[in-house]
């Protein structure tokens, strides 16, 4: 069986996820890694590096490029870029512009005969694929988003711009009440401050003031104000040793009632340890599914919902039947 | 927009869901309910009954039907029967002759001009998908499926053999401590014994002796002989006013490992208090999709596997990718 011959762009958290979920496959060719540094920095010697400057010559060498960059500055660049002259599959997470980000590229795919897979991982992504499941099975109910727990960027930062602040992490985490409330059928309204606590550990600088930081850091709008929020202050040497990971999850429910008022309680959850190599493993299964779609003649941008999940496995229809229907 | 006209095939408990469901979707019109009974004794007034045999007679009247017979006898009989005239849906789940109910639906489809859509449901069904997307996405781990809390009506039945008893009801529960092993990402090797506990309620005829009849029913070798098993005597009244509902759920978990030794664990889980309506509702939302790949061109068989979930819902595109994604 050919490979699929794939070029992943970006060596961040999220590419070198990438790197990581295809050493678990076979059906994949890892052609080269595209980096806007020095291709030598990187210190990879067993796989090539290349400038992504010279992306370009790789056109008809490369099936599909995983696409690792950010949703607030390269995707929106990249994604449409690139696709003029390759496959490619990317993790745009701004919910409120998927819209747009979709038609750009649908049009460019559909003029460039390629195709491309936007906003796969697992929110949007898995999360979405439950949601419209769950709406469609249930159209009588209410549907419940949880995050974490799991390290939050945006807080984590608000926090780091304090002075007086060393280094700082914030933890989003699911409140145990709320996730009960929800399992146990009463359809509670809940905003995201009723469903999350934030947890932040905190490096201080020398001499700053503890008191002053924690009031400062809760009094936060927006950001602290509204939550239950707890700080704790941490030496660096515990930072570093306990809060380096990057580990992430959620739950989805749909609670709903069938017209005789029968409750219906359905539930996805994710515990990851490791958020950008889970989100990876998620986009390489789907990279699958873009060949395979292409192969098939699909020209222009499609999303989770248009993939049919047997396109995900390397198993073949026939064993996909027998082993997991 | 035309309605998805539909015909309902069998007045059991899933055909009763299924005209439950059908009254929270607006894009369906139940054509008629098809029944080996007598209709008029159905004393249903506001839907129109009609006798099985005279179901041809509405052949280019029917979008599609939803079989709601066993898998046992009747489902092996009608799918292929039916599909010669009709696109189809039907739950069955004797899962070790799907691969050969497939290829029989998949020839007549073909030759009738017609579409299948087999084994639609929790399991097979819903939980079918939950195990080919973990798998896809996580290749080195560990599959689990928990049942229940919910009857079991093959345990259920062979209580009720036993003589001395007049009636009985037999819940398969998972266990608590077995599931939290495997949400702790330790994959434990579990076979159905260590996942299961069989709690048993039991009326007895006058007369007859309670230990007696525990001690058979614990002792039975392959329902209950390998599981923790409890059981209850009580009485009639308390069996009728306790023991008529007919709740299920579930658990499928993947517990898997990246290729850098993280953890992921992934969760899909169902609590219903009543399986046929919840079986239904699910048919009624995959019929849309046989309904939609149907007009597309599609003939023959299909399982959840080749459904894309843009099929399923009663939003136009842009809104699912507005809304749900």
């Amino acid at each position: 069986m050919d490979k699929i011959k794939v070029g992943v762009v970006g060596y961040g958290n999220l590419g070198k996820g990438v790197l990581c979920a295809l050493k678990q496959v076979q059906d994949f060719e890892l052609v080269a890694l595209f980096t806007r540094r020095e291709p030598d920095k990187l210190g990879l010697t067993d796989i090539k590096v290349e400038n992504i400057l010279n992306i370009k010559s790789y056109k008809n060498k490369i099936d599909i490029l995983i696409l690792c960059g950010g949703s607030a500055t390269d995707l929106p660049k990249q994604s449409p870029e690139l696709l003029k002259d390759f496959c490619i599959i990317d993790s745009f997470d701004t919910h409120a512009n998927i819209p747009e980000h979709y038609e750009t590229l649908d049009e460019i795919g559909k003029k460039s005969d390629t195709l491309a897979l936007l906003s796969v991982g697992w929110d949007p992504g898995l999360f979405s694929m439950a949601r419209i499941l769950f709406n469609s099975i249930a159209p009588n109910g209410k549907d419940y988003t949880f995050w974490g727990k799991g390290v939050s960027q945006g807080h984590s930062d608000a926090i780091r711009r304090i002075s007086g602040v060393k280094n700082a992490v914030q933890y989003t985490i699911p409140k145990d009440e709320a996730i009960e409330n929800v399992r146990n059928g009463c359809m509670p309204d809940l905003k995201t401050k009723d469903k999350h606590l934030r947890e932040c550990f905190v490096v201080l600088d020398t001499n700053a003031n503890a008191d002053l930081i924690e009031q400062e850091i809760k009094q936060m709008p927006n950001y602290f104000a509204e939550y239950e929020t707890i700080v704790h202050f941490i030496s660096d040497e515990e930072f570093k040793e306990k809060h380096s990971a990057m580990p992430h999850g959620g739950f989805v429910f749909r609670s709903a009632k069938s017209a005789n008022n029968n409750n219906f309680l359905m539930e996805f959850s994710l515990k990851l340890d490791s958020n950008p190599e889970f989100t990876a493993s998620v986009m390489v299964a789907y990279a699958r599914a873009v060949y395979r779609l292409f192969k098939q003649g699909k020209r222009g941008a499609v999303t989770v919902f248009d993939i049919p999940l047997k396109l995900l496995s390397t198993l073949s229809e026939d064993e996909q039947r027998k082993q997991l229907l």
